[in-house]
């Protein structure tokens, strides 16, 4: 499927504000890549997909993860980190994506997981810092990102471990374990 | 080998302060047994031996850890850590503590673990709010204490956590999975 028939696709199953959202993740993720070194339309495309699913039935991206046969560990955590699972398979069975460095980008968006690619990277921090995002700390995450990726993720996820410990909810493994990678790394 | 005689092997393993702690650990842990239904005179074994290995050379540890095929992943991790693992081994190598419920409260004490038993839960608990313990949020602990071992516990997990972010440090995952757990208990 060529990129206007995906953005067709995509941009119809999600409100208008979403939309709106991933076409700030496609502008910062191409943005990013030409910063750091990866090639722009690999980046616009999983930032195109990356929330295919976000808005789908919770029913039915536990369905969708149960019969492909997606990673059941996640039914166990937040159902906010269902789609991005979801997203990927899509891109392969849906839209043709053979690239399983986009599917990946796609997949980690959410989570992060140790030892990222730098697609991985570029999209998890464009989701975090687009220029529709608006909460206590973005302008941070901002300024780092014009410095390091790395270090820009790290304090991103930082964040959410942090918000996840305020809010009383569970903190998913491998979110951590992505932080604590960048800390050896950086 | 019986508690005296323990006792003296443990006390001259350590400096004078951090004897002094484990007096405390071990008082409180005799508390928190009568308070919570344990038997008193195991969850005073458990915190007599739980820093037994605390203060041998680092490189004595990690020797330890390796030539008794213990938990090896924790080399990966702080070591302060380790000495629980390697305290775990002692017990029952040196001290012959047959009981693994004791052996299982000395080896978690530091890091924790999803689906920790009534004297894990203790011991680990009295080792963070002995009356020796002088930290911003140790009276908040106490005070949990008082009214539910798990909500103390997962007071003091968050706060650890939240520690080693603020300082840049490794997260061990299995801390986190420790306190995701008491979330759904709770």
């Amino acid at each position: 499927m060529n990129k206007e028939d995906i953005i067709a696709s995509v941009s119809k199953q999600m409100p208008e504000r979403r939309w709106i959202h991933t076409q700030g993740v496609m502008v910062t993720s191409r943005y990013l890549a030409e910063k750091y070194g990866e090639d722009p339309e690999r980046a616009e495309l999983a930032a195109i997909i990356h929330d295919v699913a976000k808005y789908w039935p919770v029913e039915e991206q536990r369905q969708y993860i149960v019969k492909h046969q997606l990673n059941c560990e996640l039914l166990d955590y937040n159902k906010e980190l269902w789609h991005a699972e979801i997203g990927s398979h899509v891109a392969w069975a849906q839209y043709g994506i053979e690239d399983q460095g986009i599917r990946d980008a796609i997949r980690y968006h959410t989570s992060g997981r140790a030892g990222m690619s730098l697609i991985e990277k570029i999209v998890w921090l464009a989701d975090y810092i687009e220029p529709g995002r608006d909460f206590p700390g973005v302008e941070e995450a901002r300024r780092l990102a014009e410095q390091s990726l790395d270090t820009a993720i790290l304090y991103g996820l930082n964040a959410t471990i942090t918000i996840l410990i305020e809010r009383n909810r569970i903190i998913y493994p491998g979110t951590v374990t992505a932080r604590n990678s960048l800390i050896l790394t950086i």
